[in-house]
């Protein structure tokens, strides 16, 4: 087999059988096929996408080139939720917690800071002692003990999405449907799962804009979930302004560990419903309720009894963590300098650029300039104000974080164009949720994949 | 400026600029921008095309990526020819002196065989002690003398077309209509022309297949040419038969040389057409014919008159190739086997598949099955019938020259594949010479370059 003739075949139009799917992926996984070769293929697929066929050999070949986790809790259910990404995104620290007390085994595999979206092992570093680098065999073991852990990618897991995934990055092929979906679908049935959730975000503060793209993509994955014998639902959400009040690393920890306590707030009430609707398919998919409705029924109840939060303090001690932050979380609360962002006329909040707002939190010292470089743990924001709301002129919009005042002039200017306050109440605030995918209405969704895949 | 926006740039649909093609052009010759990314950017050409604008500034970057020739002939100006390549294609070897009998400079730079299809190169090795690796200053000197010479691409020259090429190979980014005319223009503009003629050609024995495709690429040719200022003119030649009475290398030469010295076949009046109708364009561009049509009789004027033997021969010995060859051609055709082909049934030459039969010439020895590999002066094909003609069972079709009897079997078959037999006599024969892409035209040909490009 020559990877011209499969560059050729997929440029042409054609479809390339499993076998040749699998000498591409295993080829680029062990550096035998030269990367200008994998760059036109993969640039082909991006203007002919991948049939159904091909995108579930291409996930499956990508998942089988590293291990792949298997069950260590014994008659628990493994299940894991995943989202393409927002600001202010904290639904892991409720989920994850919420269905492990379910009785679920929840083997999550998170990243870091992505473009202008936080990223969660950077929050959970801002615990002091917290693990991610956590190797299989420790991973299994957490999880036996306390049902979920959150950790980051290892060397021995899907090795063809390192490979593949720097490769998209350099040679303009990342914004491919059918390659973003290989690459997370891939590292999400690595973890052995027996049901997925995922929340596939749209809207200004997303990585997919638009609607329609959000629904392809997600139909995509559903039905690549499915063809992997992985029952997958996916939830489309509006990711318009940030998922409840905070944005940031530790300011994000302890915003759920308020939550996990029972402290509402009407500005994360976004945040809360969100995590209870994911968490309730988590159950459903997890076996451990009849319908989505009784798993995020019971996701509620574990969360109002405390027993999310058991399971939230039992895994930060199993990873390492100190459990102490759970007591009075606002306490460890300490950047070196805030600012208070005000508006600068009054009426109500009608739009945000979500995407700006995200690079301001991340200008503010949460996110990264460039590779390896650390990351404030108390930068952030904190919103007074969220869509629709009225504000007047002089009142605080949200509350600045950084190490110090030197760093809120480019935040500041990034709010200044991002949030937009008008005189009359707008009426188009996007809905949280937008709609479910699953697979009884995922082909539907799909779009014809040989123009759009 | 980095490589990965421009290929999101081309990859969305948009133009790159001028100094943008020139970052990624230099960046190619100077193994500046890594081949990964220079694949994905050609992959996004091979689906979105270039402009004119694009495809002008690509070709004027790929041919200042090294050495450009300057006339050294003083007064006398500078044309050339060049074939997209056929079977029996051996125009060089008359156009070329044809042209410097008449006053003109031809610095023609030629290839060895490709695929179905044989090389001048290797045509011109069959001619003892004839050198056709010239440096540029050897070149011009020979140009200075005789006029004319015919030599291979040196390392100097259009370094970018060599990187870009190898990397088009690899890749499936061959073809292109833009990246074919870019690579095919910058070699031809850094020989420094006045004037040029392309004969483009389509058919079963060409490259490209369908005419439409070549008006294409021929319209594309002459903008880009005359972009460059340099006036250029494409004639569409139909390549659905072998070109003259011989396919090879040395019985190639001698058929030139025959047609040179005045001797008629009716087998091989295509070959003599052709010949006239493009070096009367030579002429014409060169400025020593007001009308294409005044170039086609001063040009059969100077073949007629011994002329362009004259200079065939005085190029031959500049090169220091033996001119002696020239008296007696047909003495030095010394094969070491030969079998004929016969009819197996009488009828009328249908039609033929002409690249099989490329390929049979190939397999008798012409060509190489791998780059390096010595070739065959004396393998090819004479073929004793054409399309239309009628034939009776038993007469031979064509005769077939090798090394050894052992190298018959493969090209009989592939012969007996190739040329049909039937009947009833055939109207569909195609013409020789369907169309003329000038300056004048050109625009009305070109597709869509967007789509096609």
């Amino acid at each position: 087999m020559h990877a011209i003739d499969l560059i050729r075949k997929k440029r042409d139009g054609g479809e390339l059988t499993g076998d040749e799917i699998g000498f591409l992926v295993t080829g680029a996984a062990q550096s035998l096929i030269p990367e200008e070769e994998l760059a036109a293929w993969l640039m082909a697929v991006f203007f002919r996408g991948l049939s159904a066929a091909e995108l579930n050999a291409m996930t499956l070949a990508m998942r089988d080139s590293g291990d792949v986790l298997s069950s260590h809790r014994s008659g628990h259910r493994r299940v894991d939720k995943h989202s393409t990404g927002g600001v202010g995104d904290k639904t892991s620290f409720l989920v994850a917690p919420i269905a492990a007390a379910a009785g679920l085994a929840v083997p999550m595999i998170s990243g870091r800071a992505l473009g202008h979206t936080g990223g969660t092992l950077d929050k959970l570093d801002s615990i002091h002692g917290y693990r991610t680098d956590l190797s299989s065999q420790e991973m299994a073991r957490v999880i036996d003990e306390v049902g979920a852990c959150i950790v980051g990618q290892t060397e021995s897991l899907v090795p063809a999405d390192r490979v593949l995934y720097a490769l998209r990055d350099r040679t303009g092929t990342v914004e491919s449907p059918a390659l973003i979906c290989a690459s997370i679908m891939s590292k999400k049935l690595a973890e052995g799962l027996d049901g997925l959730v995922l929340d596939v975000k749209t809207g200004s503060g997303a990585f997919l804009k638009n609607r329609a793209d959000g629904l392809h993509l997600a139909s995509l994955m559903v039905q690549t979930g499915h063809a992997a014998s992985t029952p997958t639902v996916a939830v489309l959400t509006s990711m318009d302004q940030p998922l409840g009040r905070f944005a940031g690393n530790w300011v994000e920890i302890q915003e759920s560990i308020e939550l996990l306590k029972g402290e509402r707030h009407a500005l994360n009430e976004d945040l809360r419903e969100l995590s209870l609707v994911l968490a309730g398919w988590m159950l459903h998919l997890g076996d451990v309720a009849q319908t989505q409705d009784e798993g995020r029924n019971r996701a509620e109840g574990l969360l109002e009894s405390g027993a999310a939060i058991e399971s939230f303090a039992a895994m930060l001690r199993a990873q390492g963590g100190d459990a102490g932050v759970i007591d009075e979380p606002a306490r460890h609360h300490t950047p070196g300098a805030r600012k208070e962002f005000l508006a600068s006329r009054s009426g109500f909040v009608a739009t945000m650029n979500c995407e700006q707002v995200g690079w301001a939190v991340q200008r503010l010292g949460a996110g990264r300039k460039r590779a390896g470089e650390i990351v404030d743990p108390h930068a952030g924001l904190e919103m007074h104000a969220k869509l629709g709301m009225r504000v007047d002129a002089g009142q605080p919009l949200c509350t600045m974080f950084a190490k110090s005042d030197t760093l809120f002039a480019e935040p500041e200017e990034l709010l200044t164009q991002a949030i937009v306050v008008i005189a009359e109440h707008s009426a188009t605030i996007p809905a949280l949720i937008q709609q479910t995918v699953t697979a009884d209405n995922a082909r539907q969704f799909r779009q014809n994949q040989n123009s759009t895949g």
